[in-house]
């Protein structure tokens, strides 16, 4: 397979009839993995590193689950190339920095990609749509699985999994969830809900993971600690927070619609406004106004069927997929007026408002779909 | 004429065909006239001020210029009517707050308007659409003239007229034109104007005069002096200013055609979506959308029948005007919420916009109505 492949069509998380929920975008779960008694490569020489991959990177393409792979050493990667796996959550900005001696493999779906010498010799992830971390936990196990029959990984019977940095020995996993929490946000209960799910040791980011902001009323919540519980039950705890996310954030939408429908409106009607009429939109933006048209779509403002043109939306109006689609570098302008054109041209697809909802005078019960 | 009839239609100047200009929204003339011998308004005991709006209010309603004219006394409106008049530019905002022994006399077409016991004993206007200050000085003129034929006004040979503010002794005349400057606002050149300006002895003042903040781009600009010039000598010189203004306007509008074109579609696409799907928008929010909008006009983004509703919605947004229209008190938040119906439903029948203009790959040149 080639990038051009993987860059041109969207991961099977981000395709239509693929178990969508409303508030969790995806799950994903990643395992940290290194070879014995070689060096983690932070710590190893180049010719080390080089060897290191070599072991690696045949036993991943040799992979029954990564069939028909994307496959490539970094250094053939232009920084471009990079930057748009980076956008889609296939590979990490540590391992978009790195070249020559280091690898990614993403299977056809981009459901697996496997990620060699970054942090880690390996660091292995499966992405799923919706909430379904078991799912995605036994996709990624399956592949660690079969990687380790052929491949001898760095263990200790007491600590687990060996890893680079501390906070990932034990089982090396870790599993997340993309969260899109604008009730919470809109109704400023979000940062004691924060605080909260901190207490009891999962972690809170923004978009692209640690000390990034959150844009667009998403959060990545995930397991900080590795150690002292199997895979099993901190997905299990995981998941509980997750769901307890879910009610608290279908509660605060229910309040708003009760007391605040017309702040609602107001606020769905003007990024509908913006978004079909702007010029030019920053990346921000653009992320903070699709999240609202996103909440629209929920609350049954807009039909259904617009949530996959938003999330495509999302998804394509990064910085480095506007230029990889216009095939050249653009200015931070440029790309601000060629994602406001994008914006304006493909929500003329989204169907039309549905009018008696929009119109304020009907029943303020929530849609459907965020029961 | 009654109170309703007033305020349920529109003033000459705000209809159509009535010489609209661009960029000169209005001229006004005021002129300030005291009786001799008897003591300002400010300084007179109530049975005073209820002698001389005796002795002034029946020669004002005998005026041919004033024939079927709204005519009453203060005590007699509401606060909302009187604040309606105050929106419309009909009665100062010093005169809303009258009481007993004041008046106010307002013709059919709402082009002349007669404040009686303001802060002078009589304050006398004309409003004319477009720049036509000496039009608008002489209609004012002509009922000064008149009115002068049957009342001693205080006039000392040396000075002139003397009024209650030592600022208006001399013609007692202050002569004015609203103009449009978005331009020179979003060029920033908006500050280095306003200065050269007041250097010359002209005042620059915001929508409702001395003291307001400059909303909607829209600005006065005033005579400071009544002494030592005649009135044709100031108009003559504030009729220059202005049009220097107008020229200094139009070019900031041709630069940024030629050099910031996408900024300006930007931001008349931006007014036009937030204006046609928001939900509440405040009185500030819509005074300066509807500029933004009013520019697009200007430019021939929209067509430019779209200019008088525009000029209406302006008026009619602001917030006496909604109470009126919804036969009572409303809250702020109400308020905005009325406002974006309102808003929402007129700009429905906005002609759609000039597409080939719109799109940005058209020739640049502005539109023939700015030049």
């Amino acid at each position: 397979m080639k990038i051009g492949s993987i860059l041109t069509t969207r991961g099977d998380w981000l395709s239509p009839g693929n178990g969508h929920h409303p508030i969790v975008i995806s799950s994903r779960v990643r395992l940290a993995r290194n070879l014995a008694k070689l060096p983690f490569p932070g710590w190893a020489k180049k010719t080390e590193r080089i060897r290191i991959l070599d072991e690696i990177k045949p036993e991943v393409d040799g992979l029954a689950q990564m069939r028909s792979s994307f496959s490539e050493h970094l250094n053939e990667l232009s920084a471009l190339e990079k930057q748009v796996l980076v956008e889609r959550h296939l590979i990490s900005r540590e391992h978009a920095a790195k070249g020559m001696g280091s690898a990614v493999v993403i299977n056809p779906t981009q459901a697996v990609s496997i990620m060699i010498n970054e942090e880690d010799h390996l660091r292995m992830q499966a992405i799923t749509a919706g909430l379904e971390l078991q799912k995605t936990f036994r996709v990624i196990d399956d592949v660690d699985t079969a990687l380790e029959a052929h491949l001898d990984f760095a263990f200790d019977p007491e600590l687990g999994y060996l890893t680079a940095c501390p906070t990932n020995v034990g089982t090396g996993m870790r599993a997340s969830a993309m969260v899109h929490l604008p009730g919470l946000v809109l109704s400023e209960q979000i940062n004691q809900v924060i605080n909260s799910v901190n207490k009891i040791g999962l972690a809170v980011r923004g978009l692209y993971g640690e000390g990034t902001e959150a844009m667009g009323n998403l959060f990545q919540v995930s397991n900080q600690t590795t150690l002292g519980e199997n895979e099993s039950q901190i997905i299990e705890r995981l998941n509980k927070v997750i769901e307890t996310l879910v009610q608290r954030e279908n509660q605060a939408r229910e309040n708003l619609l009760e007391t605040k429908r017309p702040m609602l409106l107001d606020q769905v009607g003007r990024a509908y406004g913006i978004l079909t009429h702007a010029y030019s939109v920053s990346s921000k933006e653009a992320l903070n106004l699709l999240s609202v048209m996103r909440l629209g779509i929920d609350l049954g403002f807009f039909p259904e069927e617009g949530r996959i043109l938003i999330n495509s939306l999302l998804m394509e109006t990064q910085p480095a997929h506007l230029q990889h689609l216009s095939q050249q570098k653009l200015a931070a302008e440029e790309r601000d007026h060629l994602r406001a054109d994008i914006v304006r041209e493909k929500l003329k697809d989204l169907p039309k408002p549905n009018k008696n909802k929009l119109s304020g005078g009907q029943a303020a019960g929530p849609a459907p779909e965020t029961q």
